[in-house]
C-alpha cells in the first residue's frame, strides 16, 4: 500500500512545536519526508494501523490535522513534481 | 481523477509570500483547501494538464516544492483523518 500522510500541526505553543516533532519523528520511522508536512510511505497494513495509533497519541485531537491518504501501490512512483525539492525512490527496482 | 496538490513555497522572501499567495489562489479555482498547504481536487486530464501550467508559472523552480498525486477515482472519499480540520465532501451523492 502506498500512503501519503500530510499534516497540519498547531504551533502557536511550546508544546505544539513539541507535538510537531513528535509525529514528524513518528513518520519519519515510517516512509520519506518530502515536503515539510509531508510524508510518502510504502506500508502494509498492520504498520498503517500502528502508524495511526501513535501520531493519535501524540497529537491535540482539537488543534491539529492529520490526513492519511491510502492508495494504490506503485501511485508513490508517478508524483509529478514542480521546481525543488526531493524525488524518492520507494522500490530499490526503480533505480534505472 | 482524484488529486492531491501539496507544496512548500518559500516564503523568506516578499516574493515568496506573493508566490504563495498565487499557488493557493490557483488551487482554490480547482478544488477545495484541507490544510495549510495541502488541496484535494476531483478534476479531468485537461484540467490537471492546466493546473499544472498554470502553477508552473507562478513558482520559483529553484525554492519551491510542488507535488501533484494523481489517486483513482473516489480515493479522496476515502481519507483517514485524525483531529481537527475540514472533511470536504468531493461528490454531491456522498451526502448522507
Amino acid at each position: 500500500m502506498d500512503l501519503l500522510v500530510t499534516y497540519d500541526v498547531d504551533t502557536t505553543t511550546p508544546d505544539g512545536n513539541r507535538r510537531l516533532r513528535k509525529v514528524a519523528k513518528i513518520c519519519e520511522g515510517h516512509g520519506i519526508r518530502v515536503q515539510k508536512s509531508v510524508f510518502e510511505i510504502v506500508c502494509t497494513e498492520p504498520q498503517r494501523v500502528l502508524l495511526e495509533h501513535k501520531i493519535s497519541q501524540v497529537i491535540d485531537e482539537t488543534l491539529d490535522s492529520i490526513r492519511i491518504y491510502q492508495m494504490p501501490q506503485h501511485t508513490l512512483d508517478n508524483v509529478h513534481h514542480l521546481g525543488a525539492g526531493v524525488q524518492p525512490v520507494h522500490r530499490a527496482d526503480h533505480i534505472i
